[in-house]
């Protein structure tokens, strides 16, 4: 296992090899941050220099019927669906994920008025924490730790930013309808490495983010899911005028559009919605059973060589079995900081989470086995070598 | 005054003719709709492309901290608070104004908690009308017509999207104080054409939309205001991870970052940003007193010009008094949809609005009087002219 020749006869065997030819990975660098900002894919500079030129250029306010842009959140968010197991008409791209959940979890609290409780996970993701405790400060809503008679909702990652553990969505689901609640799913940090299927769980509502691993740019829009029998009396509190049902007869009542559209607010970024339209192009023929199991393969492997090499220098703050994991692992050391300071300096890039997390992500689409072997190997050199001895180097965490 | 020489004459004069070099404005067109979508200015196609290959592409996820991803919510905010009289630190741009017109509206209904009431013109843009009515159906608010003991809160447009009405921000703003009240004034169709003076005039609030006069690209993200001193103990209700004090230290417990930057929610659309801090360049230099003198020639040519040949076949539904206007000017006639079809026939691109308004933009940066005076001439045509006696010209409005 601790040779390099390995990793690179697994990537022969690859059968996603050739996808990492659909985008634009810097030379020598090891990225393992797909899960928190997506590399480049080949298409999108064309298809943004178009949006701009021809379409804004040129075409001006004629595109939004020409160009197709006001279609662009229904339109993009049929093609997320197809990747989340979501039938047409029950997914808009709009707004970000933080503005989705809270215009959901409203949606959702209003389903369920004797139930005046939201579950939410203690260490899930920032945003969904506060965001529930937004909503629960402003309608006498209370958050709740347990699944119990006063939960009306219970929101959920499917795959935690920090440890990568994986939820059960059709037994979540499951389990939350059985005690009489609605569930609304955070697929941050599955959607587009784990396989989703919404309309099979019975899922309520989802949101998610587009920039990870559906590779749609820097701060792309993020993306709704609203269950078609929840859609006709879904009453949301952010109700503009891309929502109405008429939006250009400038009635003076608010009417909601019909389906999933009133979720819509405001005016889509265009620019930044053409860039993850062209980005989706990356998923084109790909099957989420087969990079699901390229990231198992790619976890895995990072798991064992950092156990066969590193040993217990590291404590695995992710799930051991690949079932319960995401796309990307956590390791924990009282040097987080510093160790992935020095391996940003050697371009391996990973993240440091507070306080002494470090999160390695494998986008499966780009990343190749040689490119965890390599990174184990700088991380085993980092751990080995001349950064540890540097006077200050553990020192550096106080300072930044 | 109906001699096209007339009109270069006032273009050879006009100090400001040279701005529109700082913009790709189409051969042939007569873009009369800047107010909507506002042209591609020069600097924006190297400046995205370089956001999306480099920065994206190359330096990936180090870009939030190396190319100024994180500041630029506040680095944007305070270039554009410099155009309407906002000292630095009170300006943010992210969302979508009717998103930022939630969040303020809600925090200024907390900051008058016994007065019940928002008032809202009843011919308001509909977003504004509408979430008025969604956070009064949320919270126990009414809505109110007047000025009154009850209302806490006063939205307003400063220009009217349709009539072009201006209000006087610093009259309405003292009104409201004295009564009691607070105030957000919706800048969509003032910011960057007319003279907007916030600090002066005391204003509490404002929201206001990019894309229109200062052309930050289709769906570019809104900006919002919030006067120091309502700073500190501003509460508003999309509580979301980036407007926390500490970003990454992942709180259990949602801190409010200090200043404006609490108004922050999501990741903010990266490339959608970079548009608008490029074409933001198109205003350097340049005084707003100067864009408001060549903003009142152009509607008052323009008025003038309908006036002298076209005499009483269109009705003019904005006011006649050039002070008491905005950027664009709008006529009513009941065939407003088929003019407005001729017109974008013939490359004269304005907007129809319901039921029978034709309404025309002129953005000071890039229109030349010339092109005023080709456009009526084009609805003189239009009017007297082979479309007008076409079968069925008058009743395409009901097709489409």
């Amino acid at each position: 296992m601790a040779e390099r020749h390995e990793a690179l006869e697994l990537d022969v065997a690859d059968p996603l090899a050739g996808l990492r030819a659909r985008f634009r990975v810097p030379d020598g660098l090891i990225y393992l941050d797909g899960n928190s900002l997506g590399a480049l894919p080949v298409g999108v500079p064309a298809a943004v220099a178009r949006t701009v030129e021809q379409e804004w250029g040129v075409d001006l306010i004629r595109s939004w019927n020409t160009n197709g842009w006001w279609e662009a959140p229904a339109r993009l968010g049929d093609r997320i669906g197809a990747l989340i197991g979501a039938a047409p008409g029950q997914v808009v791209v709009c707004d970000s994920t933080s503005v989705n959940l809270y215009k959901l979890l409203v949606a959702a609290r209003a389903r369920r008025p004797d139930r005046p409780a939201v579950l939410v996970d203690a260490d899930d993701f920032p945003t969904d924490r506060y965001i529930v405790g937004a909503v629960a400060g402003a309608s006498g809503t209370s958050v709740a730790r347990e699944l119990g008679p006063d939960v009306g909702v219970v929101v959920r990652s499917h795959v935690n930013y920090r440890t990568s553990r994986l939820h059960d969505m059709a037994a979540v689901t499951a389990e939350a309808h059985a005690a009489g609640a609605v569930v609304v799913w955070d697929l941050s940090h599955s959607v587009g490495v784990v396989p989703v299927q919404l309309d099979a769980a019975e899922v309520d509502f989802a949101v998610g983010c587009t920039y990870k691993y559906l590779n749609g740019g820097p701060g792309s829009p993020a993306f709704a899911y609203v269950a078609r029998r929840h859609q006709d009396d879904l009453h949301q509190p952010v109700a503009g005028w891309l929502g109405h049902a008429r939006p250009f007869a400038m009635a003076p009542e608010y009417e909601p559009a019909p389906g999933v559209l009133r979720l819509l607010t405001g005016t889509p970024p265009i620019l930044s919605m053409a860039a993850l339209e062209a980005a989706l192009a990356a998923f084109d023929g790909v099957a989420m059973a087969a990079v699901r199991a390229k990231s198992v393969a790619l976890t895995s492997y990072f798991v064992e060589l950092v156990a066969a090499r590193l040993g217990a220098r590291f404590g695995l703050a992710s799930p051991a079995t690949a079932a319960e994991r995401g796309g990307h692992v956590c390791l924990s050391h009282p040097d987080a900081y510093p160790i992935v300071q020095a391996l940003i300096a050697r371009d391996v890039i990973a993240d440091f989470r507070e306080p002494d997390v470090l999160r390695f992500g494998f986008a499966p689409l780009y990343l190749r086995f040689v490119d965890v072997w390599d990174a184990v190997d700088h991380l085993v050199a980092v751990m080995d070598g001349a950064e540890w001895d540097t006077p200050g180097f553990r020192q550096r965490a106080a300072v930044t």
